[in-house]
């Protein structure tokens, strides 16, 4: 940030009074500018022992297989808001089931919120986010495709607790290298 | 937001090439200025069978009774976050549970993610955030001098819980009056 978004003066850099981290401040009308961490809500769309996965039609990780998600939008609350991405990834509109996965990517202001999903439609198609959507179990998994850290996990997770026939709520702290 | 924040020139409101919604778009670089709902982290901070409270010694509801908890910063985990506001509110360094309760608050953007807390230590204090640190139970809850909704929703929740000796995760939405 260097310009004020209400006054359209300089921004600097400081710990405002009472604070203990640094904010961009307005040099002129005094206006502290906050950011904060961004939640990304997506789900794991299931169908018997299968995932619906979608290919990346945009950067970064073009053409990368991942799990349904994206930005949660002012709003929404985030069930609604994985329900969304699923659809817009996916086209077809998924059953929602309970949160399954939290990640955290400090290093990059992000907090994942994965839910389990039910596929009760064939409708899934490619859409402007996704190039191809496709059901993969554990066995043909393109495990050397898959978009993101978290995505590996999330699944091989799910499909360990496939196997006790028990979800419970995990979370995961991801370190990205610098 | 008037101003871009990279360029310092006006922004106006329209939908992006590809989007679906208004964003803040720079009339003169380009820049489209994403806002995305904040994540509140706090605890539900427990010895025995009463919840420490923190009374607000900051707007808004200055001077009524509340759970510890604030705004997720860049860089934290929303565990670490909900340990870190704990402190700064109540002094005492709590012993971290599970995530307890998440509460939608789409009207103003907002998630909650409050976590249940063990307090073990009795070095809790008064704080520049809250003018007292108490702990209450449920026969002598303020119930009439809770700060905000999701205050008596969380602890009427966590002592009907505790009666049962079960603490599941539950999600909740809250529809503010506008």
């Amino acid at each position: 940030m260097k310009y004020c978004s209400q006054c359209g003066s300089k921004t600097e850099r400081k710990i405002p009074e009472g604070d203990n981290r640094e904010r961009d401040c307005c040099t002129s009308c005094g206006l502290i500018h906050y950011t904060n961490p961004n939640i990304i809500v997506g789900t794991i769309p299931i169908k018997d022992n299968s995932i619906l996965l979608c290919k990346r039609a945009i950067e970064p990780r073009y053409g990368k297989w991942t799990l349904p998600g994206g930005f949660l939008e002012n709003g929404e609350t985030v069930s609604h808001g994985a329900f969304r991405e699923t659809l817009e990834e996916t086209n077809t509109e998924v059953e929602m089931g309970e949160l399954y996965s939290i990640f955290n990517v400090p290093q990059i202001n992000q907090v994942y919120m994965l839910y389990l999903a039910r596929v009760v439609k064939d409708d899934f198609s490619s859409t402007s986010e996704s190039l191809e959507v496709e059901f993969y179990n554990e066995e043909n998994m393109p495990w050397e495709e898959l978009a993101f850290p978290f995505v590996p996990i999330a699944i091989k997770n799910f499909f360990a607790d496939l196997k006790k026939g028990e979800f419970p709520l995990t979370t995961h702290t991801i370190e990205r290298k610098k």
